[in-house]
């Protein structure tokens, strides 16, 4: 019964279906890959991006050489941060785009602690991703904070009332991703957001998993700071750097901890005594890749001209067909389990199944073209990209998937 | 006598004579630039690196995605950082690639005063380049020191009796620039961080403006933790990945403040307490960048195969025609003050000019095809790269400098 054709018809007809169909074409597809379906740790390569280093390299920083900096150069990591801050319901002025996720959110963890003077405590998933809970015992402890590690009480991830239980007039700040790297659970960032200031403290959000597939509202929902990546759904290459924001309620007084020249007001002041600027250029420090900030702005591009609606109906649809087929192959006796939640809305856009051997599984998955991802012991998990995952793609990887698990 | 035929002549043969004349073939040369001088600023784009990020992009971002970082994007931070090692003086282990110049220093200015615990001052150049104040000033108020910056008693800038008489038993950390951004001038390595040591701080050199250039031996110097950028005469590209040093003496302990999953002896573990590596990979944070890192390394080579001896030798060679030339303009009546040191041992690999109208004098010079770099608020700065400036391109732009300057 596996790769039951009425489920591959399905396939073809949401294809048919897809109003972002045509965004495939816009990525290279690698000949060798049946079914990719690792978007969630590196996004695929836009092709306009190839063009476009191309260009930079001839005719920018071979052509232009020093001079690139005063024609645009300079304005990149605002852009593209502004850019992103569109797709995550932040006004311009508050994003910029500027090293690694993990500094990014060693800025924003730092920042928040000199937002809340007096209180003693920083929130952390205890099942949060290895970088946010090193970095907030590491914050905590540099700032004299107690960490209090937040247990989920569902396998699937943490839930709003999970967090709740825990604050208190002792929360300083909480950090917490939107989506749960593992599992695919997704907290509701307006309602997290206002029972943290409910309590007092200030909220980080961790948005990796969520930017580019999960409409966000920062300014809405009076989001103090947040951090993500650009190298999952929005398909900034390998490494690519990280964003973060800030609001504007904060940015004039916010006590960044990583200040150099490109944190300043006027970057060409190089003054005796930093005057830093009061919008998002603040969260800046040293001089940004230029490379990597044009390869962001491609993906950025992409992901814009889709459309965060569009890419969210998408991605439920690509993550309830994916349980579609899950399902069936658990009828047909295939051992496996979906720990990812069943209510679209309380899901991001890849879907975590637990099996018994997840590493052997991975390894022959990966010899028959078909790239998920493996989590430590147990999990497999499947990241849906709305621009880049056909539903025809997913349904043959998951068949090879079932032949793997039948073996 | 501006352009005299001497001059030419003599710059003809010294190009001639240059054993490492045909590097500059191996580089991007604008079609518009009559002299490019500011290498030490942004140099050159490698034809190489041009023709590698297009087959990065093409085979290994578009074609093999995720499995690249198991197919050796990982070992890049630590391959590149080996190899600018290697031209510092430093054995394998102990430098990575990651991150901007502002965040290394940052990392190893937060783990230098982890290493002298009880003692409660920082020593910073008040001359250095804005973001090392900046940040030791910071590092400074986190970490309950005091700041004590070192005034020049020369006008070509900081001596080591000057670092000298300000070292005492208070003395925690000393950061210094091994050459001074703006006057070029050099201090000796070696000597300062023996004196450093003997007053029992530890000493953080930014290598900004000597890698490549100057030589420089790290571990038999003893020094402690360096940084430096790759985008001068590294030409790594702009805001490229800067690079970290740490001895291996340290490393073990290293208390670096910026921890995340790549900071791990086993980068996969994902272990819900980090095991920090032993060696420099202990310096590192996020997920770097690939094409950053490919783009380092293709600039790198070119430094390692013509050796930082002989670019050493040519950048001597430089910087006295260069300084011959302007003392020829100088006799002629036009007005400039050669602020670099004249003593070829200590000067780095650019030289400075104060003028009276030094901002006007660079645009005029910009709109004639000479490109050199001005430093508020009267300083015209000529970076000499070995690799790829030659010396009848430095007569000429200086011949169109005289003619500037003469109107």
């Amino acid at each position: 019964m596996i790769g039951h054709d009425e489920l591959r018809e399905r396939a073809v007809a949401l294809d048919a279906a897809d109003p972002l169909a045509a965004y495939r074409e816009q990525f290279v597809l690698e000949p060798d890959v049946l079914a990719y379906l690792d978007g969630n740790s590196l996004g695929r390569l836009p092709r306009r991006t190839q063009e476009r280093l191309a260009e930079v390299l001839r005719h920018e920083w071979g052509g232009r050489l020093i001079r690139g900096w005063s024609e645009g150069w300079a304005e990149l990591p605002v852009q593209v941060g502004d850019e992103i801050g569109a797709l995550v319901g932040a006004a311009p002025g508050q994003c910029v785009v500027a090293d690694s996720t993990s500094v990014c959110l060693a800025k924003a963890l730092h920042a928040a602690v000199s937002l809340v003077p007096g209180r003693d405590r920083l929130v952390v998933s205890a099942v949060d991703f290895p970088t946010d809970r090193y970095l907030a015992r590491r914050v905590a402890r540099d700032r004299g904070l107690e960490v209090v590690e937040v247990q989920p009480t569902d396998s699937s991830g943490l839930t709003a009332q999970d967090v709740g239980a825990l604050l208190d007039d002792h929360t300083a700040v909480v950090l917490l991703s939107h989506v749960d790297y593992r599992t695919g659970s997704l907290l509701d960032l307006a309602e997290v957001t206002a029972m943290v200031h409910a309590a007092g403290g200030v909220v980080v959000w961790d948005l990796c998993h969520s930017v580019g597939v999960v409409p966000t509202e920062l300014d809405a929902a009076g989001v103090d700071l947040a951090a993500g990546c650009t190298y999952k759904y929005l398909n900034g290459g390998p490494g690519a750097q990280a964003f973060v924001y800030a609001a504007a309620r904060h940015l004039p007084v916010l006590d960044q901890p990583l200040p150099g020249w490109w944190s300043a007001e006027d970057l060409f002041a190089m003054a005796d005594e930093l005057r830093p600027a009061v919008d998002a250029r603040r969260l800046l420090s040293g001089t940004p890749s230029v490379l990597g900030l044009v390869a962001v702005r491609e993906g950025v591009a992409l992901a814009m001209k889709a459309g965060i609606d569009r890419a969210r109906t998408k991605s439920e649809l690509l993550t309830s067909f994916c349980i579609d087929v899950l399902d069936h192959l658990a009828d047909s006796g295939v051992a496996l389990e979906v720990v990812t939640p069943r209510d679209p809305d309380r899901r991001g856009s890849h879907v975590t199944v637990r099996l018994a051997d997840a590493r052997g599984v991975t390894d022959r998955l990966i010899e028959r073209g078909v790239v998920p991802d493996f989590r430590e012991p147990d999990l497999l998990r499947l990241g849906l990209a709305p621009l880049t995952t056909s539903f025809v793609e997913l349904h043959d990887g998951l068949v090879v998937l079932g032949e793997v698990l039948a073996h």
